[in-house]
């Protein structure tokens, strides 16, 4: 029988909860608002501790969070929320809360780092020694896997916050609170709907012409990480993913912007931009392959 | 004693060979013009021929060289320069002819990813999991080492090629055959010198101008590495990078360019982006250290 993990996927908006040990085996799916974390930690707390005693205990959790975080295990605040526009959240703990309560090992990391590994593990990635997994909803952010492990440094790649060169016939000034048009300012969910007036799912008959620069945007984020990481995959996540037509869009306009070089055909091919295999269970399946690195630490 | 490397500095104005075991052993230096690869190539092996008779035998030889290369050893091409705009060596193999006539293990990677491998073992990197090495001279390159490997992919880093924010006073063109305005194309020596009517070492009245904007886009090309690979520390080394007061005024515009994202003190310090620790010999060293990792494959 395999092993049983905790997974949380940590969002600005919702915490998915589950247990399981991978994609054939993903069981008690709970979601929470997130709303203080006063409020929120404490219930997130509760349901591991009620799921380890429903699922007969579990080896380890993996938590998969919207930071920026704090990975460096030699810091004192290993484990917290870094400085967080997002109200509250800024120095909140989001290890220690679950080691005390559940006594087990927690294994800590970016949301799209987990993603990424869980793509690595059971989806498009398997095998790939280095690649990158992006997701782009309401903020843009990315996680680098090179040689199985997550890419962290100083602190871990915000890849939402590489700047891009600027659509031609955009006059939208970006909404980054920091850098205004980095990628996530000009292509995140908000930044289409603040441009065109309309959400990213209804937009409509401006669907191609917003399609065509959300495709521009990715593309030159993507060519970016090309010439910095040199990936041989590049999987493209997040509910902005969805926009029809736009991965074929993002493969066009990222050979136009390569301008062939390094002139290899691989960057053009198919499977160079993809969506993740697992869907939209990439997050919290990324969280149990998270805890799967921690029991085995 | 030591054991004995070979290490080769393959530009593309000029060859370095050398041997030795590390800074503290660095011998028999040579330097060949590149000029074509069916007369240079033969000149390269000749002289590491004649070295491994002079030096008693050599236990592996290092080929760090410009790009792009092939470094899939699952390729028919491994050990080949790849498309460049260089004449006649496109194509060229620069490890074949190496392994055929000395018999020992030839490692092979760009010229930067081996310089990277030499701050690391003797230099400005050493612990550093995570680190980027820039040269910014005729061309700007780039490599990375995570975990102690060269950062490989598809292809491996072209750092060069990034795209970056242009400076507000610059009207200059770009000067890159491939993307015009990257990085390179800014802000390599040759750009240097067609903008401002003046070699990188003759600026005169020019030079405060001229470096506030280099350091510009070298910062703007940093943020861009900050955002993608999280690195802890960036060595820029190679000619360009010894204009006088480069460094401090990188400094300062990185701050600025981070604009408080991720918001940590590090990216600020000193000590986040330097020189190299090895000067000049940092590729050659770098030839060294990677020799180093054929022999222990």
């Amino acid at each position: 029988m395999p092993v049983t993990f905790g997974g949380l996927e940590a969002g600005g908006t919702k915490m998915v909860c589950a247990v399981g040990s991978g994609p054939e085996d993903l069981r008690d799916r709970s979601v929470f608002p997130t709303t203080t974390p006063e409020e929120t930690i404490p219930r997130l707390v509760d349901y591991f501790a009620g799921a380890a005693e429903r699922h007969g205990g579990l080896a380890a959790l993996g938590v998969a969070s919207f930071g920026p975080l704090e990975l460096r295990a030699d810091t004192s605040t290993y484990g917290h929320i870094a400085a967080t526009p997002k109200p509250g959240w800024s120095g909140s703990d989001m290890l220690g809360p679950f080691s005390a309560a559940l006594g087990v090992p927690v294994a800590f990391d970016t949301d799209v780092n987990g993603a990424a590994l869980g793509e690595w593990r059971w989806g498009a990635a398997q095998g790939l020694d280095n690649f990158v997994y992006l997701t782009v909803g309401t903020g843009i952010g990315g996680g680098a896997l090179i040689g199985g492990r997550p890419v962290h440094g100083l602190v871990h790649p915000e890849m939402g916050h590489l700047r891009v060169p600027r659509h031609p016939d955009d006059t939208f000034p970006g909404r980054c609170p920091y850098h205004g048009d980095c990628l996530e300012g000009l292509a995140c969910g908000p930044a289409i709907e603040d441009r065109w007036g309309r959400p990213a799912d209804e937009l409509g008959d401006l669907a191609v012409a917003a399609t065509d620069m959300e495709a521009h945007y990715l593309a030159a984020g993507i060519a970016q990480l090309v010439y910095s990481i040199a990936p041989m995959r590049v999987i493209v996540g997040g509910g902005v993913s969805k926009l029809p037509g736009l991965l074929p869009r993002i493969r066009r306009r990222l050979t136009d912007l390569l301008g062939g070089y390094p002139g290899i055909a691989e960057h053009a091919d198919d499977a160079f931009v993809v969506r993740p295999a697992l869907g939209d269970d990439a997050g919290i399946l990324g969280a149990l392959a998270l805890a799967g690195t921690a029991n085995s630490a």
